[in-house]
């Protein structure tokens, strides 16, 4: 591979001349209007790219690949930059395309349930979008009013609808991608069925910048939910927390659409952090679930399925406490304190974001033996876990002391899931964060399978480079 | 590519000697006992393999792949031999890997939601362990009794239950594979969540065997129906049904399951051709829905939901009669009218078929279109279409009186769909059958990303030469 390059200044100074003349001077941004695109949202990396520059459309995104890859410099595609894995911080010498300028939502068909939108456009602005249609664009991140959808869908970003519809991959029909050689591939088909071929989708997805550009998408909508039941409830461990989760699916599984784990800690930290949050319940808990049920018909009555399921956890000693939104403010406010807890450990100081996903049912066992690990390196550990607990995701963060430890203690969660037949990234992807681990935990075979698919897409190493796969490993 | 290979008696000789220390000698078929493995199920194509072997485990698939590949001997995994496209027919002097002996269902986890199954379990076995745990895996397919679980996966199938659960791509979690080079890949995850490199159970399924041979899988299930209505519906029109659909989706979309389209022609061929088959309505009518509702609660109230919309849909003129399903034994008679309209064309003779999807919203069009061409270019045309109007996929199949003029129809089908951004097949994938289509439809370059992902997983061309790709283009 011919991506390894020696400074050259003036070759530099010609690649940004040239993309300039492409997208025009006044989208390349250089110095300090560069650098809120130089550091990810953590402050993890910081690099210094040759410029920033802004195409306003897909030729425009395949005409600056083709000037990189013909001057071998690399290409970081960026949208909201609000990654947890500094996939979408560019490296020294680099080329940053900044895609916010794509933000045209072309089409909001209710007939055939698709958005076709383009890459730019904030992952609120499409919710809201097919929300004016009557429909929901179902996926839900905290980050939601920043991350934008070609930075959704090359990380799969999962959240907290992926209980009943799926990550990024599942709504992802069709995709316009610029691939390394600056050409653009067209498959912006928006059908439900379509075996032609192997699944380009599905493996650009997911593929975080590195096997081509995703310029826009044909993606799955579904109709807007016209009941909704938003409970916050206390659970008497997380065994308790899995049987309910049982309980609910017994009852009604079709209408379960989130099932999340906050811990007493992360909870207790939240309010601690963020101003206006109170505790739903009385007393304090150790174990919280957040649970929403929901359905499209308007007349669907939830309300008792969920009354009597909670009564029934509460018989069998399964549930402690809980508390049903009565109003749509109500759920609101409920669903924000789950959406703060992320923002609110930034705030609190060094954390060590844990990422891991296990077999739902080793949860319990997870979260016992992940702590266990911790105190045991780290007597001094805040052990402050939340996360996606019907999709085995738990975000196993921690309050360290000492930031230096993190790593360690990051190695050591990890092992537990490995354990247990997990992942070390459930959803927040590789970056640059997390190249180690994978090669670690992905060595051998399934490592010579990701290599080939990049030598055979991106031969020489043009396309985000030093992501997924270590810089020294495939430069 | 190193796949052209000449007439060797000797090197063929001993290939299958050598398979044969792999598996044992009585598991090597030839002659007449080999016949039944060499032709599809169509009576499409026929070819005459070296042999057919029938591994134990994936570890003897591996130990047959790498003797095949050191011998440049193409390698055609079979599973049920149910496909539609020739996908599993080997061609001449290749080896057939029939995976039958890999038949153990090696968990089913009612908490995690997930079974572990090998390869050459049938469809039908794999649906019947679900169902003794409380469980259901959501494929539904006519050949299901013969259908094996690797074949399902190497094809992405999709049948009558993908409305609501997508295909079988949708409900493969991980994945063992056998590679092309004899080493076996481990991706036997369970996790709903996994962000940890790019898509490759996603990129194995629907790949025909050529990049691959899929030895088992994790497979995702959902809790039984608790409840399920079933009604077969006279409709106006296909723009009738397109409505009906609508009042569905809006009464209740989490529900609705199947939405299945039957013509009047083909079921008045499946009249005459199936016996004790009866006419559930008491006039013939042009237009046909089978639906179905179901809900994972016992206790659901689908009845008056449905009663509702039928009876809204009637005073719209959409539906003209309709009956329900009263009991099991109906709702069976009903979903086996549906399943035998294959197996009926397939005993009034020279049956083209087609596999067309379009949106959902350009059905109405395409059937009115498709059958002013086909009637067009032959006036003796039968077009009996049916298919899951539910998913765009629609089976444009035409009973013509001389076979030749298959190709001609199946082109200008092809062709409405491909003004409407259809595909040509939507769930039967490629196979030998559509080489051309597929070359024709997705050329430049699409196929250029399909061939460069093949020759990076199969450098050699060992894997099913000559599907997907057309056996001069890539081997």
């Amino acid at each position: 591979m011919s991506g390894i390059r020696r400074p050259d200044h003036d070759r530099d100074q010609r690649v940004v001349e040239r993309l300039g003349a492409v997208v025009g001077p006044g989208h390349v941004l250089r110095g300090a209007d560069a650098a809120p695109f130089c550091t990810d949202w953590r402050g993890l990396f910081t690099g210094a790219p040759l410029a920033v520059v802004r195409p306003a459309d897909a030729a425009q995104v395949a005409a600056c690949v083709a000037a990189c890859a013909a001057a071998c410099v690399g290409v970081v595609a960026q949208g909201g930059n609000t990654g947890l894995c500094g996939g979408a911080t560019p490296r020294d010498g680099e080329i940053v395309l900044s895609l916010g300028r794509l933000r045209r939502v072309r089409d909001v068909d209710p007939v055939d349930l698709v958005m076709e939108v383009e890459a730019g456009v904030t992952l609120q602005a499409a919710r809201l979008a097919a929300a004016e249609a009557g429909l929901d664009l179902p996926l839900g991140i905290a980050s939601e009013g920043s991350a934008q959808i070609g930075g959704v869908l090359a990380t799969n970003a999962g959240g907290t609808a992926t209980l009943r519809h799926g990550t990024a991959r599942d709504l992802a029909l069709g995709l316009e991608v610029v691939l390394a050689d600056g050409r653009i591939w067209n498959g912006l088909r928006r059908l439900r069925k379509d075996n032609t071929g192997y699944a380009l989708t599905k493996l650009f997805v997911g593929s975080e910048g590195t096997l081509g550009i995703i310029t826009a998408a044909c993606l799955r909508l579904v109709p807007a939910a016209g009941t909704r039941e938003v409970a916050f409830v206390a659970v008497a461990s997380p065994e308790a927390a899995l049987g309910f989760l049982g309980l609910l699916r017994r009852a009604d599984d079709a209408a379960l659409a989130a099932f999340e784990y906050i811990s007493g800690a992360a909870l207790r930290l939240a309010l601690a952090q963020i101003e206006g949050l109170s505790d739903p319940l009385g007393a304090p808990a150790s174990h919280y679930v957040l649970l929403e049920m929901s359905s499209p018909r308007a007349d669907a009555l939830l309300r008792p399925v969920l009354e009597a399921v909670l009564a029934e956890a509460m018989e069998g000693g399964l549930v402690t406490d809980a508390v049903l939104a009565a109003s749509e403010a109500q759920r609101d406010a409920l669903w924000w304190l789950r959406e703060t807890l992320g923002e609110a450990q930034q705030r609190a100081g060094a954390t060590v974001k844990n990422d891991i996903s296990v077999p739902i049912s080793r949860i319990p066992d997870f979260l016992r033996q992940a702590a266990a690990v911790c105190v045991a390196l780290e007597p001094g550990v805040g052990v402050v876990p939340f996360g996606h607990f019907g999709d085995g995701n738990i975000h196993f963060n921690l309050m360290v002391p000492d930031a230096s430890q993190g790593e360690a203690l990051m190695h050591a969660v990890g092992e537990v899931a490995r354990g247990m037949g997990g992942s070390f990234s459930a959803e927040h992807g590789i970056g640059q964060l997390k190249t180690g681990s994978l090669g670690e935990w992905r060595g051998g075979v399934e490592m010579d399978i990701f290599g080939a698919i990049k030598d055979a897409l991106d031969p020489r190493g043009v396309l985000n480079p030093g992501k997924i796969f270590a810089c020294n490993s495939r430069t």
